[in-house]
C-alpha cells in the first residue's frame, strides 16, 4: 500500500544554478554555480498552495502545472508516496531564461524536496541520485544542466538507451580544480531553450564534429587539472556558430572575452555568457559589458550540489 | 655556423607502439602500447647507411627516404645540428599497416635520436618535448599516435591554428588508471590509413557529432579514474561504423566484445582491435578469434613514453 505522508512535515532544499555545454560540450559538459533557487514543502491535509517569491513570480501558473509541484509529485510517484495537500514556497533567484538551468534547478527541487518527505515517510524507499539524475533529466530532455544541479561541481552527463530505447540519463561529477573562478554576464532579453534548439543544423562536417570531440575531451583536463587551457578547451563549431545572430550581445561578447583570452562560451541555450578563470576578468571590460546591458557577476562554482538546509 | 656532430657518437632509443581513437576520440586520444620499436644511431664521417631488422625489413626503402631517416634529419635541421654520416639500425617489433602506430613510432624515434644527438654536440639546442609532438605529428597529420608514443600513457591530442594558419599540434598526458589493462587482436590483413581515411563522410548527423562528443569527455574520466565506465566511454558513431564494410573481421570483433561488456574499439584506422579491460580476456573469446586469425596478446600501458636506453 502507498504510504500516505503526515500533514505538517516540513522540509527546506537549495539548488544551484547551472551552465551547461562550456562550449564544446553540446548536451554534455555541465557546471553547478553559486545562485541558490531555496524550496520550501509543507505537507497538509487538503488542497495545493504555491507562492512564488523572487524570479518568475507572476509569470509562472501556481497550479498543479507548476514545474516544481509536477516535479514534487513525480518523484513522490516515483517512492510510491503520497500527500493529501501541499504548500509550496518557491524563493527564486536564477534569472530565468537565461541559460542558467533554473527549469532544471526547479525540477532537481521539487524532487530532492519530494525525497526528504518520503525519507520521513518510507526511508527504503528514497530515491539514489542516479535515480534524481534519471527523473530530473526526463523533465528537460537532456542531463547537462539537472545532472550539474544534482551532482554540483562540473559533470561530464550522457544518455544512454535503455532495454525499451528509452532515454538512460547518465552523469560523472568532476573535481573543479580550485583555481578557477566562474564569472556570468547575463543580458537583460531572455531566450527560449526550445527556439534556439530550433536553430542547430541537423547535419555538420566531419571535421567540426572532430574538433569538438577533441575540446571536449581537453574540457576535462582543463577543468580538473590544467586551467591553463581552459581557453582551448572551450572551443566549439557545433551550436555556438549556428546560434550567434539571434543573440548578437552573447556572440560580441564571447568573441571580445576570447579575444583576451578568457574562456567564455554561451552558458547553455544563451544567452548568459559563462567566463571561467583564474584571474578577475579585466575592469575595463567589466565596465564595457555593463554599458552594452550586461549583468557582470562573478559566481562560486557549487562544489555541493542540491541540498536539505 | 651550424654544430657539426663528430663521428662515432651513438645513441639509443625505444619508442612504444599507439592505439588513436579508443572509440569515440578520433584524432584526439591515443594510448601508448608496450610494443617497441629500437633505433640505433651512430654518426660516421660519410653516407647513409641503415639496416632493418625485424617488422618492415625488406619492405621499406633503405635511403634517405626510410622514414627514421627523414625524421632524423628533420631533428638535426630543428637543432641546427649537422652530421656528415650515419649509420641507423632499426629493431621493429611493432607491425606495419595494422593501426598500431609503427609510422608515428618510427617518426618519434628518428626525433629522438636526433635529439640525443643534439643534445651531445649542442644541449643548447635540445628539442621540446612540444616541439617533438609538432614535428611527429608534422610526419603524420595527425597528433594522436605521435603525441601516445613521446608522452606515454594516454593522450588527449588536438590540433590548433598556428599564427600562419599552420597546424599546431598539441597534447596532454593523462594518467592510466591502474586497473586498466590492453589487450589487442590483430588480424593477419593490413591495412592503409590513406584508404580508410576516404571511408570517412564530408558531414555527419548533428546527433552523432554529440554523442561522441560526450563518450569523449567520458573517455577522460574512464581512462583516469572510472574504469568501470570504460564501455560506455568507447561507443563512437563517427569512424568505426562508416569504415565497418572493409574490414568485417574486425567489425565483427568490435561488436562481439563490446557484446559481451568489453570496452573494445577499431585501433587507429584499424585493422587491430583494442580491448580496455580491468580482468582478463574471457578464454573461450580469445580461442574464437585466434581461430578467426586473430593474433590476441595482452600488451602493457606503456607509462613512459619513448626514451633513450
Amino acid at each position: 500500500m502507498t504510504a500516505v505522508l503526515d500533514s505538517g512535515i516540513s522540509v527546506r532544499v537549495r539548488v544551484p544554478a547551472s551552465s551547461a555545454n562550456l562550449g564544446p560540450g553540446f548536451d554534455t559538459l555541465g557546471i553547478a554555480l553559486g545562485i541558490y533557487d531555496e524550496i520550501q514543502v509543507t505537507t497538509t491535509g487538503s488542497g495545493l498552495d504555491v507562492d512564488v517569491v523572487g524570479e518568475g513570480a507572476g509569470d509562472v501558473p501556481l497550479g498543479p502545472s507548476h514545474l516544481v509541484v509536477r516535479a514534487i509529485e513525480r518523484g513522490l510517484e516515483a517512492a510510491g508516496v503520497w500527500v493529501d495537500g501541499m504548500d509550496v514556497v518557491c524563493h527564486n533567484r536564477i534569472p530565468h531564461s537565461r541559460g542558467l538551468g533554473s527549469s532544471a534547478s526547479a525540477a532537481v527541487g521539487g524532487l530532492l524536496a519530494a525525497n526528504a518527505l518520503v525519507g520521513r515517510a518510507a526511508p527504503e524507499s528514497v530515491l539514489s541520485e542516479e535515480q534524481l539524475v534519471q527523473l530530473a533529466s526526463e523533465f528537460e530532455g537532456h542531463p547537462d544542466n539537472a545532472s550539474a544541479s544534482i551532482l554540483g561541481g562540473a559533470v561530464v552527463s550522457w544518455t544512454a538507451q535503455g532495454p525499451a530505447g528509452e532515454p538512460d540519463y547518465r552523469a560523472v561529477g568532476l573535481s573543479v580544480h580550485p583555481d578557477i573562478r566562474a564569472f556570468v554576464l547575463i543580458p537583460a532579453e531572455r531566450s527560449s531553450t526550445a527556439e534556439t534548439r530550433g536553430l542547430l543544423p541537423e547535419i555538420v562536417p566531419h571535421r567540426d564534429a572532430a574538433f569538438n570531440v577533441s575540446r571536449g575531451a581537453l574540457a576535462v583536463v582543463a577543468l580538473t587539472a590544467r586551467p591553463d587551457l581552459l581557453l582551448t578547451a572551450t572551443e566549439d563549431r557545433l551550436h555556438q556558430p549556428q546560434r550567434a545572430a539571434v543573440m548578437p550581445a552573447t556572440h560580441r561578447w564571447v568573441t571580445r572575452l576570447r579575444a583576451n583570452g578568457i574562456a567564455a562560451a554561451v552558458s547553455g541555450a544563451g544567452p548568459t555568457v559563462l567566463a571561467l578563470t583564474t584571474t578577475d576578468l579585466p575592469v575595463h571590460l567589466v565596465r564595457e559589458a555593463e554599458s552594452d546591458g550586461m549583468t557582470v557577476r562573478e559566481v562560486e562554482i557549487a562544489a555541493g550540489g542540491a541540498e536539505l538546509f
